[in-house]
């Protein structure tokens, strides 16, 4: 279940089926919490008849298995995944600190989206973390820039804009260049400030031009 | 509980408080079928004891009111509400876009979402709506647009860099064009697509260059 | 000549013209120093007839005049202009900058360009100034940022997409955010660089991982 | 002066220079045109002595050569080159649109580009040849695309945003998804443009929503 890149995983495949064999690639989806706790996403492609024969192994392991057809499909997928994924970092933060320069309070901010239809895990974990400064990396940040990248690239095979992860992309650029690449992917918001402040700090509030009520926002 | 701009409102509240008055303002988040279930949040600013004795209105009305202070922070934290929304659904289309042109299926994409840590209200039902080709639009493509320009601007003035939100709106601006402006803000997927295909339809297969087995994902 | 809104210049002309006045705008192009030498271009719209009239001042005090036709062709025209300019001089900069961090001579860069068909005074002069640490404004960096945000206003009026235009309005913010609304447009190359340094000074040589011979190129 | 990429050429001069030889790489900047003119623009790398003893060639091919110093220098410098180049071109197409979508001249933008500081031969001839359509390419569209891809790659290994670039890239994808890879540079001009029409196409004045006067400025 270990991750290659597509064109190993392709030449693998075909060295092993032209000799009578049969192959499966499994990548999962999902961190060491995750597996921690048996709920990895595994993205199966290669022989179905494999891939069936394994199914109960899958179903010890993770949450739900997908077979995905053709070798090179799961490593496509599991781009597009974490593209999203490494987008909406991105929009979170950018939300976040605008609510900072704003004079809001980023708590309600969160308050308010966890209410709402956008609520989900990734959304109120990754929040909770850059909001308590609790900086331990489950997705470094420099491997989700590496995998924009990817996606980046992979849209251009097929001549495909994609304007948000070109976007987020040269955000986590900016957060790498900031010594971010080691810390958790939410590290981004480092990217959205002028100062070098500890990513959790709040602004001074001498950047407060609107308002000096700074985060007085309070839920119920 | 009705909406009006920032300045409007800030005068209209000082002419009130000037006179010896109280005044709430008191935006909703949600869309029709969120107030159909009383499940709206409202965002409550300007007298907060004002707020306090209208509570229990707020409680039958909606799932969760906030008070935010300061007459002018509920439209700021709408705005931004707005914006987080907008950039995601912009990010979600992306990807599944950039799923179908690189002939995997899109309904696996968001079962492999929708089984993640991304997992949302918000994600499932645009994506069904899509797949499903179900046009009938919750929030207007133009309207999301719209508060995008507006959080742009707000980031303006305070010299906010907003480069997710500023590449989404480029998106949009482009679905208007195509005349998607009245349908539901996922028919910003149509941005994506380079034919004048309806929103929903399945590319042509002379557009999939990687693999004849379109859409073969098969979740388990 | 002066430069005002195209709403107010549209009440104005109409005012006069319905008095039976006849009406002329005339905004200009080129700064300060292009005054002094009589090489301003002059934009006119309003009344064809007291432009021809004019027309031999105008020809005393600019190079060349452009008459548009209506009221708030002159004011659109020149956001375009500047639209451009604005775009073209975030495009240098990342040029420049990028020259620099991959340990390479941005003078040698500079002298490329300056030999090739991308050749104009705007790219000499600017870059010049750039390499000789020499800030006096001719175009304040806070009114092309505005010039920007008006002009990609204008493209939302007509859902014209403007991304290079979006792109570059996010780096000038950024800009701004770094105290240098009132240095001249070339200080956006500020924005580009992760360490509060004078915008003229070289990089750190720890900062150029992939070469030690920084800056070395020569050109003969 | 061929062009390889840059860890071929880094091996081929070890190769020659480990057994006593010397190596120098002479890539051009220019394109056909400038190569029948004999005005290349050389940039030349590896060994400093035989730079100088190629010199006189050098002045006979091209109108101007640079010694860069290390190898591998050459191609990144004219990355850097394209990138800029490209980058520009999208913007000038960007501000043509939006001067045609606003219901004003293109020429008239073209001529007062050309009036001021921006003018270069590169813009003038590159809007002609659009107003014209004139469609011969003299740098194609897919090898900028390329280059501005490469480009950026080159800004990943060292953390540098290249935010122009990047959505300059976008545009250009979109241009080769609507099948312009083959035409120059300037059919990006293709991707602004909502309706299949040929690219030097006016605009039906039915999408001229602000005013009937569609293109009627007039240079004097």
């Amino acid at each position: 279940m270990s991750k290659v890149d597509a064109d190993t995983v392709t030449e693998l495949a075909q060295a092993i089926v032209s000799r009578g064999g049969r192959f499966l690639e499994a990548p999962v989806s999902g961190d060491q919490q995750l597996s921690n706790d048996g709920m990895l996403v595994i993205l199966a492609t290669g022989d179905r008849g494999l891939y069936e024969d394994c199914s109960s192994c899958f179903q010890a392991m993770g949450k739900t298995s997908f077979f995905l057809g053709e070798v090179s499909n799961a490593a496509k997928m599991m781009l597009i995944v974490n593209m999203v994924q490494g987008s909406f970092m991105a929009t979170i933060v950018e939300g976040l600190t605008l609510t900072q320069v704003t004079c809001q309070s980023q708590q309600t901010l969160l308050d308010i989206l966890n209410q709402g239809q956008l609520a989900s895990i990734f959304l109120d974990q990754k929040c909770q973390n850059i909001l308590q400064g609790n900086f331990k990396p489950d997705f470094y940040l420099k491997y989700i820039q590496k995998d924009l990248c990817l996606a980046i690239a992979l849209g251009d095979t097929v001549n495909h804009p994609t304007p948000m992860a070109a976007a987020a992309n040269e955000v986590y650029k900016r957060a790498k260049a900031l010594d971010q690449s080691d810390n958790d992917m939410f590290a981004v918001n480092r990217a959205y400030r002028h100062q070098a402040l500890p990513i959790h700090a709040p602004l001074p509030s001498s950047l407060c031009p609107l308002s000096p009520m700074w985060g007085q926002g309070s839920g119920t």
